[in-house]
Protein backbone atom coordinates (compact mmCIF):
# COMPACT_ATOMS: atom_id res chain seq x y z
CA UNK A 1 0.00 0.00 0.00
CA UNK A 2 1.30 3.48 -1.16
CA UNK A 3 0.26 6.89 1.01
CA UNK A 4 -1.46 9.40 -0.82
CA UNK A 5 0.73 12.68 0.12
CA UNK A 6 -1.41 15.80 -0.67
CA UNK A 7 1.33 18.77 -1.57
CA UNK A 8 0.83 22.53 -1.74
CA UNK A 9 3.24 24.39 -3.40
CA UNK A 10 3.32 28.00 -3.26
CA UNK A 11 4.61 30.69 -5.81
CA UNK A 12 4.87 33.75 -3.33
CA UNK A 13 4.86 37.42 -4.71
CA UNK A 14 3.12 40.75 -3.18
CA UNK A 15 0.88 41.35 -6.24
CA UNK A 16 0.18 37.86 -7.28
CA UNK A 17 1.34 34.14 -4.88
CA UNK A 18 0.03 31.13 -6.98
CA UNK A 19 -0.44 27.67 -5.45
CA UNK A 20 -1.05 24.19 -6.46
CA UNK A 21 -2.05 21.48 -4.74
CA UNK A 22 -1.51 17.43 -5.87
CA UNK A 23 -1.27 14.23 -4.74
CA UNK A 24 1.79 12.29 -4.72
CA UNK A 25 0.88 8.36 -4.34
CA UNK A 26 4.46 6.64 -4.87
CA UNK A 27 5.51 7.45 -8.27
CA UNK A 28 2.10 8.94 -9.60
CA UNK A 29 1.19 12.41 -9.62
CA UNK A 30 -2.54 13.74 -9.32
CA UNK A 31 -3.53 17.49 -10.21
CA UNK A 32 -6.24 18.14 -7.39
CA UNK A 33 -6.62 22.44 -7.53
CA UNK A 34 -4.64 25.32 -8.44
CA UNK A 35 -5.13 29.14 -8.10
CA UNK A 36 -3.85 32.29 -7.97
CA UNK A 37 -4.01 35.01 -5.34
CA UNK A 38 -3.94 38.84 -5.49
CA UNK A 39 -3.31 41.70 -3.18
CA UNK A 40 -4.67 45.28 -4.00
CA UNK A 41 -1.91 47.86 -4.40
CA UNK A 42 -4.48 50.65 -3.61
CA UNK A 43 -3.90 49.56 0.29
CA UNK A 44 -0.89 49.90 2.60
CA UNK A 45 1.33 46.93 2.82
CA UNK A 46 0.21 45.65 5.68
CA UNK A 47 -3.12 45.51 4.60
CA UNK A 48 -1.76 43.81 1.29
CA UNK A 49 0.09 41.13 2.85
CA UNK A 50 -2.66 40.42 5.42
CA UNK A 51 -4.95 39.71 1.91
CA UNK A 52 -2.44 37.19 0.73
CA UNK A 53 -2.66 35.88 4.23
CA UNK A 54 -6.18 35.34 4.25
CA UNK A 55 -6.09 33.88 0.48
CA UNK A 56 -3.90 31.52 1.51
CA UNK A 57 -5.68 30.48 5.25
CA UNK A 58 -8.61 29.48 2.89
CA UNK A 59 -6.10 27.57 0.45
CA UNK A 60 -4.88 25.93 3.47
CA UNK A 61 -7.94 24.69 5.27
CA UNK A 62 -10.06 23.95 2.31
CA UNK A 63 -7.17 21.72 0.59
CA UNK A 64 -5.75 20.04 4.03
CA UNK A 65 -2.20 19.46 2.67
CA UNK A 66 0.08 17.43 4.82
CA UNK A 67 3.13 19.32 3.72
CA UNK A 68 4.13 22.40 2.14
CA UNK A 69 6.82 23.66 -0.71
CA UNK A 70 8.04 27.27 -1.42
CA UNK A 71 10.58 28.18 -4.15
CA UNK A 72 13.66 30.01 -3.09
CA UNK A 73 13.47 33.07 -5.64
CA UNK A 74 15.50 35.66 -5.59
CA UNK A 75 15.15 38.96 -7.34
CA UNK A 76 18.18 40.43 -8.93
CA UNK A 77 16.44 43.84 -10.20
CA UNK A 78 16.99 45.59 -7.11
CA UNK A 79 17.12 45.91 -3.32
CA UNK A 80 13.22 47.02 -3.33
CA UNK A 81 12.12 44.59 -5.39
CA UNK A 82 13.43 41.82 -3.44
CA UNK A 83 12.67 42.90 0.30
CA UNK A 84 8.99 43.24 -1.34
CA UNK A 85 9.13 39.57 -2.37
CA UNK A 86 10.82 38.53 0.61
CA UNK A 87 7.62 39.87 2.62
CA UNK A 88 5.24 38.29 0.23
CA UNK A 89 7.85 35.11 0.95
CA UNK A 90 7.99 35.62 4.78
CA UNK A 91 3.62 35.31 4.91
CA UNK A 92 3.75 32.11 1.88
CA UNK A 93 6.13 30.39 4.45
CA UNK A 94 4.30 31.34 7.95
CA UNK A 95 0.57 30.22 6.67
CA UNK A 96 1.50 26.44 6.44
CA UNK A 97 3.82 26.68 9.46
CA UNK A 98 0.82 28.20 11.68
CA UNK A 99 -1.31 25.02 10.42
CA UNK A 100 1.68 22.53 11.73
CA UNK A 101 2.69 21.77 8.24
CA UNK A 102 6.08 20.83 7.47
CA UNK A 103 7.33 23.68 4.40
CA UNK A 104 10.28 22.98 2.39
CA UNK A 105 12.49 24.99 0.28
CA UNK A 106 13.41 24.57 -3.14
CA UNK A 107 16.37 26.19 -5.58
CA UNK A 108 14.48 27.61 -8.55
CA UNK A 109 17.03 25.68 -10.91
CA UNK A 110 16.25 22.29 -9.17
CA UNK A 111 12.61 22.91 -9.76
CA UNK A 112 12.94 23.27 -13.37
CA UNK A 113 15.28 20.52 -13.81
CA UNK A 114 12.58 18.26 -12.02
CA UNK A 115 9.89 19.13 -13.88
CA UNK A 116 11.51 19.91 -17.05
CA UNK A 117 14.68 18.36 -17.12
CA UNK A 118 17.00 22.00 -17.85
CA UNK A 119 17.60 24.46 -14.59
CA UNK A 120 17.37 27.20 -17.20
CA UNK A 121 13.99 26.42 -18.57
CA UNK A 122 11.46 29.20 -19.68
CA UNK A 123 7.57 29.73 -18.47
CA UNK A 124 6.17 28.19 -21.27
CA UNK A 125 8.14 24.67 -20.82
CA UNK A 126 7.26 24.40 -17.39
CA UNK A 127 3.45 25.25 -18.42
CA UNK A 128 3.44 22.93 -21.15
CA UNK A 129 5.15 19.78 -18.82
CA UNK A 130 3.15 20.25 -15.72
CA UNK A 131 0.17 19.56 -18.52
CA UNK A 132 2.57 16.72 -19.98
CA UNK A 133 3.00 15.48 -16.03
CA UNK A 134 -0.47 15.83 -15.02
CA UNK A 135 -2.98 16.02 -18.41
CA UNK A 136 -5.80 17.31 -16.05
CA UNK A 137 -3.90 20.28 -14.48
CA UNK A 138 -5.56 23.29 -15.13
CA UNK A 139 -4.12 27.01 -14.14
CA UNK A 140 -5.32 30.73 -14.43
CA UNK A 141 -1.41 32.25 -14.05
CA UNK A 142 1.76 31.66 -14.30
CA UNK A 143 2.40 31.90 -10.77
CA UNK A 144 -0.59 28.58 -10.32
CA UNK A 145 2.04 27.22 -12.90
CA UNK A 146 4.60 27.32 -10.97
CA UNK A 147 3.34 26.40 -7.89
CA UNK A 148 2.01 23.02 -9.31
CA UNK A 149 6.10 22.67 -10.68
CA UNK A 150 6.79 23.66 -7.35
CA UNK A 151 4.50 20.59 -5.70
CA UNK A 152 6.04 17.94 -8.28
CA UNK A 153 9.43 18.91 -7.47
CA UNK A 154 8.96 18.58 -3.40
CA UNK A 155 6.96 14.67 -4.07
CA UNK A 156 10.33 13.72 -5.91
CA UNK A 157 12.91 16.03 -3.60
CA UNK A 158 10.51 15.50 -0.20
CA UNK A 159 13.22 12.84 1.72
CA UNK A 160 16.49 14.84 0.54
CA UNK A 161 17.55 16.61 3.16
CA UNK A 162 17.56 20.68 3.03
CA UNK A 163 21.55 21.43 1.78
CA UNK A 164 20.36 19.25 -1.20
CA UNK A 165 16.89 20.86 -1.61
CA UNK A 166 18.55 24.95 -2.11
CA UNK A 167 21.67 23.74 -3.93
CA UNK A 168 21.53 24.93 -7.52
CA UNK A 169 22.89 21.56 -8.48
CA UNK A 170 20.55 19.62 -6.29
CA UNK A 171 19.51 17.47 -9.08
CA UNK A 172 22.54 17.10 -10.94
CA UNK B 1 -8.95 66.68 26.76
CA UNK B 2 -5.84 64.88 25.00
CA UNK B 3 -6.22 61.08 23.28
CA UNK B 4 -3.90 58.62 24.73
CA UNK B 5 -2.67 56.80 22.16
CA UNK B 6 -0.83 53.62 22.39
CA UNK B 7 2.07 52.77 19.72
CA UNK B 8 3.82 49.56 19.14
CA UNK B 9 7.20 50.11 17.23
CA UNK B 10 8.62 46.93 15.70
CA UNK B 11 12.24 46.87 14.66
CA UNK B 12 12.24 43.72 12.49
CA UNK B 13 14.88 41.09 11.94
CA UNK B 14 15.11 37.16 11.26
CA UNK B 15 17.36 36.66 13.86
CA UNK B 16 15.90 39.08 16.22
CA UNK B 17 12.80 41.31 16.46
CA UNK B 18 12.83 44.74 18.32
CA UNK B 19 9.65 46.15 19.56
CA UNK B 20 8.44 48.69 22.02
CA UNK B 21 5.35 50.60 23.69
CA UNK B 22 5.15 54.12 24.47
CA UNK B 23 2.05 55.99 24.59
CA UNK B 24 1.70 59.66 23.44
CA UNK B 25 -0.47 62.30 24.94
CA UNK B 26 -0.61 65.09 22.97
CA UNK B 27 3.14 66.32 23.22
CA UNK B 28 3.58 63.84 26.10
CA UNK B 29 5.66 60.27 25.67
CA UNK B 30 5.26 57.42 28.19
CA UNK B 31 7.15 54.22 28.11
CA UNK B 32 5.50 51.34 28.25
CA UNK B 33 7.47 48.45 27.95
CA UNK B 34 9.88 47.07 25.36
CA UNK B 35 11.68 43.51 24.35
CA UNK B 36 13.41 41.51 21.72
CA UNK B 37 12.24 38.47 20.21
CA UNK B 38 14.38 36.17 18.93
CA UNK B 39 14.08 32.79 16.43
CA UNK B 40 16.02 29.81 17.12
CA UNK B 41 18.44 29.44 13.76
CA UNK B 42 18.27 25.90 14.17
CA UNK B 43 14.84 25.64 13.26
CA UNK B 44 13.56 25.72 9.26
CA UNK B 45 12.86 29.22 8.08
CA UNK B 46 8.90 28.61 8.68
CA UNK B 47 8.98 27.23 11.75
CA UNK B 48 11.71 30.96 12.63
CA UNK B 49 9.18 32.80 10.63
CA UNK B 50 6.27 30.90 13.07
CA UNK B 51 8.30 32.14 16.23
CA UNK B 52 8.65 35.43 15.60
CA UNK B 53 4.69 35.37 14.48
CA UNK B 54 3.67 33.60 18.27
CA UNK B 55 6.38 35.86 20.10
CA UNK B 56 4.53 39.62 18.33
CA UNK B 57 1.13 38.05 18.64
CA UNK B 58 1.64 37.70 22.26
CA UNK B 59 3.13 41.06 22.39
CA UNK B 60 0.16 42.52 20.77
CA UNK B 61 -2.58 40.60 22.74
CA UNK B 62 -0.59 42.22 26.15
CA UNK B 63 0.22 45.55 24.72
CA UNK B 64 -3.44 45.81 23.48
CA UNK B 65 -1.92 48.93 21.14
CA UNK B 66 -3.76 51.39 18.99
CA UNK B 67 -1.42 51.60 16.02
CA UNK B 68 1.95 49.99 15.12
CA UNK B 69 4.83 51.03 13.19
CA UNK B 70 7.74 49.36 11.67
CA UNK B 71 11.30 50.97 10.28
CA UNK B 72 11.34 50.55 6.03
CA UNK B 73 14.85 48.93 6.53
CA UNK B 74 16.99 48.18 3.60
CA UNK B 75 20.14 46.01 4.08
CA UNK B 76 22.82 46.46 1.50
CA UNK B 77 25.19 43.67 1.90
CA UNK B 78 23.37 41.06 -0.71
CA UNK B 79 20.02 39.98 -2.27
CA UNK B 80 20.44 36.67 -0.01
CA UNK B 81 20.06 39.44 3.15
CA UNK B 82 17.42 41.67 1.84
CA UNK B 83 15.23 38.92 1.36
CA UNK B 84 15.83 37.38 4.85
CA UNK B 85 15.14 40.84 6.56
CA UNK B 86 11.95 40.85 4.12
CA UNK B 87 10.64 37.39 5.30
CA UNK B 88 10.59 38.91 8.85
CA UNK B 89 9.49 41.93 7.84
CA UNK B 90 6.48 40.43 6.57
CA UNK B 91 5.81 38.94 9.41
CA UNK B 92 5.84 42.09 11.54
CA UNK B 93 3.70 43.55 8.96
CA UNK B 94 0.93 41.01 9.01
CA UNK B 95 1.07 40.30 12.96
CA UNK B 96 -0.68 43.65 13.76
CA UNK B 97 -2.71 43.75 10.40
CA UNK B 98 -4.07 40.80 11.70
CA UNK B 99 -5.15 42.23 14.68
CA UNK B 100 -7.02 45.32 13.10
CA UNK B 101 -4.54 47.73 13.71
CA UNK B 102 -3.12 50.23 10.77
CA UNK B 103 0.34 50.01 10.17
CA UNK B 104 2.78 52.88 9.50
CA UNK B 105 6.18 52.27 7.84
CA UNK B 106 9.01 54.97 8.12
CA UNK B 107 11.99 55.29 6.24
CA UNK B 108 15.23 54.72 8.54
CA UNK B 109 16.49 58.78 8.43
CA UNK B 110 13.21 60.21 9.26
CA UNK B 111 13.12 58.20 12.68
CA UNK B 112 16.85 58.84 13.03
CA UNK B 113 16.63 62.67 12.44
CA UNK B 114 12.84 62.98 14.23
CA UNK B 115 14.88 61.42 17.67
CA UNK B 116 18.51 62.17 17.09
CA UNK B 117 18.25 65.17 14.87
CA UNK B 118 19.90 64.23 11.99
CA UNK B 119 19.53 61.14 9.56
CA UNK B 120 23.17 59.75 10.19
CA UNK B 121 22.56 58.94 14.01
CA UNK B 122 24.74 55.63 15.10
CA UNK B 123 23.03 53.55 17.30
CA UNK B 124 24.51 54.62 20.70
CA UNK B 125 22.97 58.33 19.79
CA UNK B 126 19.65 56.29 19.29
CA UNK B 127 20.02 54.59 22.65
CA UNK B 128 20.81 57.93 24.27
CA UNK B 129 17.81 60.20 22.65
CA UNK B 130 15.45 57.42 23.65
CA UNK B 131 16.76 57.84 27.25
CA UNK B 132 16.57 61.61 27.09
CA UNK B 133 12.72 61.70 25.87
CA UNK B 134 11.74 58.59 28.02
CA UNK B 135 13.90 58.77 31.37
CA UNK B 136 11.73 55.73 32.19
CA UNK B 137 12.55 53.29 29.19
CA UNK B 138 14.62 50.23 29.70
CA UNK B 139 15.92 47.73 26.90
CA UNK B 140 17.32 44.89 26.16
CA UNK B 141 18.80 45.11 22.50
CA UNK B 142 19.59 47.89 20.20
CA UNK B 143 16.52 46.84 18.46
CA UNK B 144 14.35 47.19 21.03
CA UNK B 145 15.95 50.61 21.61
CA UNK B 146 14.96 51.12 17.53
CA UNK B 147 11.65 49.80 18.09
CA UNK B 148 11.49 52.37 20.64
CA UNK B 149 12.88 55.07 18.33
CA UNK B 150 9.91 53.72 15.60
CA UNK B 151 7.27 54.60 18.39
CA UNK B 152 8.54 58.07 19.02
CA UNK B 153 8.82 58.98 14.93
CA UNK B 154 5.07 57.79 14.80
CA UNK B 155 4.35 59.70 17.79
CA UNK B 156 5.25 62.96 15.75
CA UNK B 157 4.36 62.27 11.99
CA UNK B 158 1.43 59.87 12.26
CA UNK B 159 -0.96 62.07 10.82
CA UNK B 160 1.13 62.76 7.74
CA UNK B 161 0.60 61.27 4.63
CA UNK B 162 2.31 57.69 3.74
CA UNK B 163 4.62 59.54 0.89
CA UNK B 164 6.07 61.64 3.74
CA UNK B 165 6.39 59.23 6.27
CA UNK B 166 8.74 56.94 3.55
CA UNK B 167 11.09 59.88 2.60
CA UNK B 168 14.20 60.31 3.64
CA UNK B 169 13.49 63.67 3.45
CA UNK B 170 11.04 63.34 5.36
CA UNK B 171 12.12 65.41 8.57
CA UNK B 172 13.66 68.40 6.56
Amino acid sequence: MTVAIRILGIDPGLRRTGWGLIVAEGNRLRFCASGTITSDNKFPLAERLRQLHDGLQKVVADADPHEAAVELTFVNKDAGATLKLGQARGVALLVPALNGLPVAEYAPNLVKKTVVGTGHAEKDQIRMMVKVLMPKAVFNSDDAADALAIAVCHAQHRNQPAAVRLSQQGAA
